[in-house]
């Protein structure tokens, strides 16, 4: 088998780029360890940046998203007991972010890769990836006790952070960066309508706390844990409790509670690994970066790097260039870093920490004060959430 | 004896406070342990805010600072090796700050004090504080081998970090906030031209640096050193090596050394007491809060403190009233803690911290990276480190 590019990893970064691909002309084929269902039933982020909403719309699959997904102008911070509304859309004039499930972005993704018959692999594993260093790179993976292999161009590793495809690199080509927060999320999906029209970030004494949504019909609730906390030993009732009494007393009032139709603790952890190019090897996504959840920067940043990798593939056999596949990991890394920036700074921001003393609550509080007050500080809370600006090559 | 107001302290903010307080018709004696010579020898910070500025120009003794004093209207900021102006003016509506040595402002207070003829008791140590629980404080000293005490409606605790005022507050009345850095900076003052016209504040490998000056002739430079450094280990040819270290090469072209008139290592501390006033005893400047040296906000702390608490004071005399005495520690902690804030973050973007790892220091410069190319976030720097309003009673 041969193709142009190998696109390692079907969740929604290889999907997009897949897409993406193909509307430029350029053929590719997935090859995912796991099967469809497994990819659609993982639950992730759902909050969008415009800069996603626009490759979806580029890659012809925004249809969904912009009728069901709910335009968001603004979040609200609460601290001190008060609810504080940060005007996305004033302060950034005119941008918006759009509440849509990752899992729905999967799904229309699928279906519109489904119409064009391109090829997808689920099930292969392991898969083994070989010679991206050369010009010919190769794919090789196992299906039904059988071994196949893909003879490509380029290998573009969307496998996550503990795909094979950042494993594949020698470890002393790669430069790693790490910072792991003594704290998780413990979050619960529900078919309750969410609490308010827009996301609550909370900080309060007994941790942090967010109020989000998928739908109008379906919420999603996170609450600070310590990271020896299991699953197990939450009851919805539980956490809804704990929950509550992390609310400010009108939200308190009008919180819905439900049965819980998934419950899961996440790790909170920053990670960065350099360079994001290897030869004819591409990383993007989260097998190159991980960001805290907080300020939902993880999906928008791996769409942001299929953005920056189309574009490179596109000049390259448009153009017969490699001028922009080589600055590929730098144009990339530049806004990883900001937004690992803006994603440590609000988990330091929102979240107790076992070791912050009490001096390290009163300067959080000090600064939701100013943040809140200063149109500056809300602004630039504001840039950074609607997500920053692609660059050109 | 018997006045109006004792203000146990004679540095900068006692004097301004009692400058204030003659200027709204109110009786005040100055108690300093210490010699005058010993209060005018000690070098301290050199960049007044506007805030600072008006205050002393509503007590009269502005007219040298403004003379002599240089008006900046940006910071420069050194990362990567290269250097991005701050245009604090222009992004503050017209905003700057005075460069203008806190031992001239001393000076000029001192002379504006004897001047008038006021009463400033040298050398009166031990100083106790009695009865501020009641409306007859009153505060006894020794001189000269006599006790001496004198009868007051207020004392006004002016005398620093290590001075009796905070002292004599039972420890249960206090709630103390405090974070200790894991550096300090070695300071070098030479009667040498200035690298630049504006304050150059460095991030480096080798840790943070800042190039600052007095006046056109006087300079002022630091350098962060680790916890274990002593000044002896020193020598000023060591000194300006290192600081050349951490410069860009343009910078380090035009530096101009020469022998130290001071040489010093100073650790940094945030610190804060709640509340700041005890009955008839009210706590101002360094005697309740102590920032970092980075963005300058000591002195102007003190100072922000000080019109609050003339004009609290003049409201009590004037219209019998104690509601702005009532609210004077609440008004001055909301702003201290912002400054407190600020410090704290101006100082944590610019140093190298030991245990910040090398994800922490990537962090550094990407929010550097951030700040110079983001309006919003120059305009946050910008518009605190001019300083922010005083609030109205």
């Amino acid at each position: 088998m041969r193709t142009q590019v190998v696109i390692v990893g079907g969740g929604p970064s290889g999907l997009l780029l897949g897409q993406l691909l193909h509307c430029a002309g350029i053929e590719n084929i997935i090859v995912e360890r796991q099967s469809g269902d497994y990819v659609l039933g993982r639950i992730r982020a759902g909050v969008l940046e415009q800069v996603t909403m626009d490759l979806l719309k580029q890659a012809g699959v925004d249809k969904r998203a912009r009728a069901e997904g709910l335009p968001h102008d603004g979040i609200e911070l609460l601290f001190k007991g008060a609810r504080h509304r940060i005007d996305l859309n004033g302060l950034t004039g005119g941008k918006q972010v759009t509440v849509y499930g990752q899992t729905e972005v999967t799904h229309d993704l699928m279906d519109a890769r489904a119409a064009a018959g391109l090829t997808t692999i689920y099930n292969a594993a392991p898969v083994s990836l070989h010679d991206f260093d050369t010009a010919s790179p190769r794919v090789r993976y196992q299906k039904d006790g059988a071994t196949h292999e893909i003879a490509c161009d380029f290998i573009a590793g969307c496998d996550g952070y503990h795909g094979i495809s950042r494993a594949s690199v020698p470890a002393d080509a790669l430069h790693l960066y790490e910072k792991v927060y003594p704290f998780g999320w413990l979050g619960v999906l529900a078919d309750v309508p969410p609490l308010s029209h827009e996301l609550i970030y909370a900080n309060t004494p007994r941790g942090f706390a967010l109020c989000s949504m998928r739908s109008a019909t379906r919420s999603r609730y996170y609450v600070q844990v310590g990271t020896e906390e299991r699953v197990e030993n939450w009851s919805d009732d539980a956490f809804w409790n704990e929950l509550r009494n992390r609310l400010d007393p009108e939200a308190r009032e009008h919180l819905v509670t439900g049965p819980s139709l998934e419950k899961s603790i996440a790790p909170l952890r920053s990670f960065v690994a350099e360079p994001m190019r290897f030869g004819s090897l591409l990383l993007a996504g989260d097998a190159a970066h991980i960001v805290p959840p907080t300020g939902a920067k993880g999906l928008n940043l791996a769409t942001a790097d299929v953005g920056y990798l189309s574009r490179a593939l596109e000049i390259f056999y448009r153009e017969h260039s490699a001028s922009a596949l080589d600055r590929y990991s730098e144009l990339c890394l530049r806004r990883v870093w900001k937004a690992e920036r803006f994603s440590w700074w609000f988990t330091s921001l929102m979240h107790r920490f076992p070791d912050n003393g009490e001096f390290g609550q009163k300067i959080q509080e000090a600064e939701l004060d100013y943040l809140v007050n200063s149109r500056a500080a809300s602004t630039s809370l504001a840039e950074n959430y609607v997500g920053l600006p692609l660059e050109s090559f």
